[in-house]
């Protein structure tokens, strides 16, 4: 394996960046993640491959859902924080503003351009990580506006 | 279901635009893919959903193997042949210049930024594709330049 063309080749990926969250009672979670893409129209699915040790995703297998939310291009700054391990920060979801999702309960979070509540439909794991494929049971349109990408955040996960 | 609001949130995600290649003997297919992302970075691992009726999704799935090459934004062309349904149009790659990937014998196609050489490792049926899970083996970095976009080539299949 030629190490140097397989992390050039894999940091072509063009990604956008989302904010995947959950929610168990009172407890709610939250992590940016940009390894994620539709996989069927009918019904509507998606899959997003989340980090083995994610405490989001150890909520969203108890749970069985998520929203995803789409961050605007002005988003950055919460893209980043809600990209930190919260075994580092585990206070990061106090400063961000959200409303429940009608249909999930789970967080759908202020400023993004528009969210997914999915329920998972199955779980398989990737090598160092997990694939979350779910289905798409509502959906929020909440503004107009340009989507985050990594590029244009200079975030890098991929390689 | 608020579907309008399902298909505008499904289509702000961000995606670039990939051709995978298959080979079988002399027969050889291709394809061009927008769901796809990787999903683990050790081992390096990759997933791309593919329609149920692809001739190159059947190929794959009795060879084990397949390339996905990253599209230059100069190659909107090729990307929208590529892209065309083999039903549609059988002999869509005999202008398509290729060589054989060293891992697998699977085309890489000419003036493509890099290539990723795939051997399946898992594949789950989502809705109405089937998402192939597979474990990076080999790996091209072929020129510099910016990958394509759906966005750039004005491409729609996201919603």
């Amino acid at each position: 394996m030629d190490e140097a063309a397989k992390k050039q080749a894999l940091r072509l990926f063009t990604y956008g960046l989302y904010a995947v969250t959950a929610r168990e009672g009172d407890v709610i979670a939250a992590m940016t993640v940009n390894w994620a893409t539709q996989v069927s129209f009918a019904p509507p699915m998606i899959a997003v491959s989340m980090e083995r040790e994610s405490r989001t995703r150890e909520i969203i297998m108890r749970t069985g859902h998520f929203v995803l939310c789409i961050y605007a291009a002005d988003q950055r700054e919460v893209a980043g924080l809600l990209g930190r391990h919260s075994a580092k920060v585990p206070d990061k979801c106090v400063s961000v503003a959200w409303e429940p999702g009608s249909a999930t309960g789970c967080p759908v979070i202020f400023g993004t351009l528009g969210a997914l509540e999915c329920r998972v439909a199955n779980t398989i794991e990737a090598g160092d990580s997990v694939l979350v494929i779910a289905e798409v049971i509502e959906a929020h349109a909440a503004r107009d506006g340009e989507p985050l990408t990594m590029q244009a955040a200079g975030f890098k996960h991929a390689g």
